[in-house]
Parts: structure tokens; C-alpha cells; sequence
């Protein structure tokens, strides 16, 4: 059976929903405070992994929240530091996943996520979103213990679909991540939301703006 | 010998000094360009290393330039894109640098630079600013084809002192580059230049505001 391998944060799930929170917290701020989180918790994934210090995906994005707070001098306290986090549990899908994720198991794909999140994360924000019957496998990072972009991390998807990863589609939203996941193997097609310039580290097979592209060039 | 490693760029040699150039080339854009070139060259640094794709720390800031050439729609030609380019082999040293490389060469210590940059990129930012009298090294990631944080990246430094890391000091401005090194063994100082918030990774073994912090805590 043909399979799609999906990313999660910011492919799926929109991660800048954090943001909604972060602003009730912080009226102004919560733009800065969730692209600052982000950019932090991609920071950490990274140094730990080239360090040798892995820690799961929770713990980076609770070390990248605690360094949020002191550099934009936040004053959070632990309650709504454990609210930010809490958020991250149940964050919103992008409005085009559920009809782009139904046209492809009708067209007969199996659908799988392939995320640094912790196997809970995953669990829980597939669940807030109603999609647990879409997917047929959850792979998270923190079975190797090893993020994106590691080939550690990319073979769990092809050897949970027990095919080469040339036969396997890799979507993600992050242009990092559709390049990274280009050179291990994977046909790959990156979600463009924001029309950001293409990486210049290997070039997806395929871009589109949203879902409903993937869609469409998985008809074709 | 007590010896002392210097990371360079941020640290010694300011990269911002980049933005001068980029301004008058995009009046009102020479602080983003500047900056975003920054943060891509460190991102492209680390994904080649997690993804096993490494090219040298020139290709990544070629490569960084020209992402932030179409993010950002300046349209510079390849003229532009060079000088600029250019720009990075003659870096400005911050104020603090002569004095406390002096001061540190005059109290007995080694001193070396520790760079993710390429010999020639390392050589000719030390003699533009007349600094090659200083140094007793000029340690390259390039040399072991892999960019800090990596341990073989760390260890240029170990092997060229022939002391343990936790008998020789590793300066940097950056902080990720401080808490690494901090892991990886040595003796930290974190040139906290920005006055940023500390990293969520580990605690570096001392912190201040410019390179005359280093030598009173090395007087100490």
C-alpha cells in the first residue's frame, strides 16, 4: 500500500496557536512569544542532538518556554506556564488537514505521522483534533531518541512501511525539514504556507501552498 | 601552558559589522539582512551536520546569503552578492578584543581561535585585523568536516593543547556555543555581549558583559 508521511508541528497542527494564549497572558506579545518559542525549541532539538544530550521533545519546549519567559522579561509564573504547555497538547489543525488527509485514505494511502513529538504529544493532539482514525501509525523521535533531522529519526518511516524511502511520500511544512527529509530519500513535497523562500539545501519534489495541493499531486 | 580558545564569529570579530555594507547596498534593510544571514549560516551549519551533508563554512554562508537574497526580495546581483561575501573575510574586531588577547598573551597563556569558519576564512579575518601575533592557533571545524557542537569539533581544541577540557578555558559570545562547550568539558566564559537570557542547556562556569570580564576572571 502507497503511504504518506506527514510532519506535525506547523503541517498539521498549527503551532502559532500557542499564540492565542500567550497574547490572553500577555496582550502584544504573544506573536513574538510563540515564534520565539518555536524558534527555541528547534534550537534545542538540534544542539542536543549534535551534542549528545537528548531530552524528549516535551522537555525542550518546557527549556525553550523558561527561556522565552526570561528573555522577553515575561514575568510567567507556573500556572501559566504549565497553561502555555498545556496548549501545545491540543493545538488547532490547519482547516485543510482533515479534507486532505480523508482524500487520501479514500484514495487508499496509508497515513502516518513521522514527528519529533513524545508519543504522548502525539497522541494527545491527533486526539483533541478528532483524527485518530486517519492515521495508521504515530512515529515519534523519542523511539531512537534522536530528532529530525537525523537519519535515525527519517528511517522510522521506512521501516514502518517496510518500503525504501524513495517509494514513501515526506510532507512537511518546514523547508528544513522537506530538504533534510529530500536527502535522506523520501519523494518529498513541502506545505509553503508562508511563502517563504525555498531552503538552499536540497530542493522538495514538490511545493504547493496548502493540503489540497498535496491532494492534487498525489492524483496526478 | 594555560591555554585559552576563542570561538570568532560574535566573539572576537563582529558579524554584524556585515550590516554596514548590506545598508548602504538596501538602505533601511543592512540590520535584518545582517541578522538573517546569521541565523541561516548557523542553521545550515547544523542541519549539513545532522543530515551528514557536510560543505564548509564559506558554501553555508554562500548558501545562507542567497536564501536571504530571495526571503527577503532584495535582488541583489552577483557583484552584490560577493562583495558582501568579501565582507566577512575583513570583520571588524570588537573594541575589547586587542586589549584582552594582550592582556592574556602578557600573563602567559596560549590562546587559539576554535571556529566553525575555514583556515582561509580564519586567516584572513585574524591578519585584516592585525591579530595573527596573538594567537599561538587557528583551530577549524573544517579540518574534521564536522561544525560545532559536535565533539570532534570540541576536541580540535583538546588535541592541539594536549590537556583535558577542563583544564583549558573556551570563550564564546554565543551562548548555545558557551553551554555546548560546557557539556563537551571546558572551562566556559560567555561573552553575553546582548545581554540575552542564559540558555536552557547547561550553566557556562562564568558569564560577563565584554572580553575585559574574561581577563579579571582569569586574573582571579
Amino acid at each position: 500500500m502507497p503511504a504518506v508521511l506527514f510532519d506535525a508541528y506547523g503541517t498539521l497542527f498549527d503551532v502559532y496557536s500557542v499564540a492565542e494564549l500567550a497574547e490572553q497572558l500577555r496582550p502584544g506579545k504573544g506573536a513574538a512569544i510563540a515564534a520565539l518559542l518555536r524558534e527555541k525549541q528547534i534550537d534545542y532539538t538540534r544542539l542536543r542532538t549534535m551534542s549528545h544530550r537528548y531530552v524528549d521533545f516535551w522537555q525542550c519546549t518546557r527549556d525553550a518556554l523558561q527561556f522565552v519567559n526570561a528573555q522577553l522579561k515575561l514575568g510567567l509564573g507556573s500556572d501559566e506556564l504549565d497553561a502555555l504547555l498545556s496548549a501545545y497538547a491540543k493545538l488547532k489543525p490547519f482547516a485543510d488537514a482533515a479534507p486532505a488527509l480523508a482524500a487520501l485514505k479514500a484514495q487508499g494511502f496509508a497515513l502516518a505521522i513521522l514527528s519529533n513529538g513524545t508519543p504522548k504529544m502525539l497522541r494527545d493532539v491527533v486526539d483533541a483534533a478528532g483524527f485518530g482514525h486517519y492515521f495508521d501509525a504515530l512515529l515519534s523521535a523519542d523511539t531512537v531518541r534522536s530528532f529530525k533531522t537525523t537519519d535515525e529519526a527519517y528511517s522510522l518511516g521506512t521501516q514502518w512501511a517496510g518500503r525504501p524511502a524513495q517509494e514513501l511520500v515526506f510532507v512537511s511544512s518546514n523547508g528544513w525539514d522537506a530538504a533534510c527529509a529530500t536527502w535522506f530519500g523520501y519523494r518529498t513535497f513541502w506545505v509553503n504556507r508562508g511563502r517563504a523562500a525555498t531552503e538552499v539545501l536540497a530542493d522538495p519534489h514538490q511545493i504547493g501552498h496548502g493540503l489540497d495541493d498535496l491532494v492534487q499531486w498525489l492524483k496526478a
